[in-house]
């Protein structure tokens, strides 16, 4: 199974890459670009063929390593 | 308007970073993950209300800033 995964931070915590990449945008001129937000986002392919185990391991897989919980949500997809 | 963008490396480019995450996975006894790649996930406000304007500026910011597009392609989404 292929799952995609984003990572982003949770809201009211502090984004210091968004808001350098926003700074960055804006003096290059794009003065319409505000509230820059940055997370991961990865693919991998898991060697399961029963979906609900799949999202289990996905899941365990988020709480344990591509999330950092306590500043960070995760979201993922299945296909 | 919301702006959605993904930045990933293009096939056949080494990820050393998704390799590291998938080592580790492996580590915590993960061993159905595999093929990890990583990308960046954007998310931004586009002060403009004409769609054909904001995806040429959303383009146009890619092109020049937010993805390196040597050895990253892009793709974004407009709500």
């Amino acid at each position: 199974m292929k799952a995609k995964v984003h990572v982003t931070l949770k809201q009211g915590i502090l984004d210091p890459q968004g808001k350098a990449i926003e700074h960055a945008l804006q003096s290059l001129g794009f003065q319409s670009a505000s509230n820059v937000r940055v997370g991961k986002y990865m693919e991998l392919d898991l060697n399961e063929t029963d979906r609900a185990k799949a999202e289990a391991l996905l899941k365990q897989m988020c709480e344990k390593l591509l999330a950092n919980t306590v500043i960070e949500e995760y979201r993922y997809e299945l296909s």
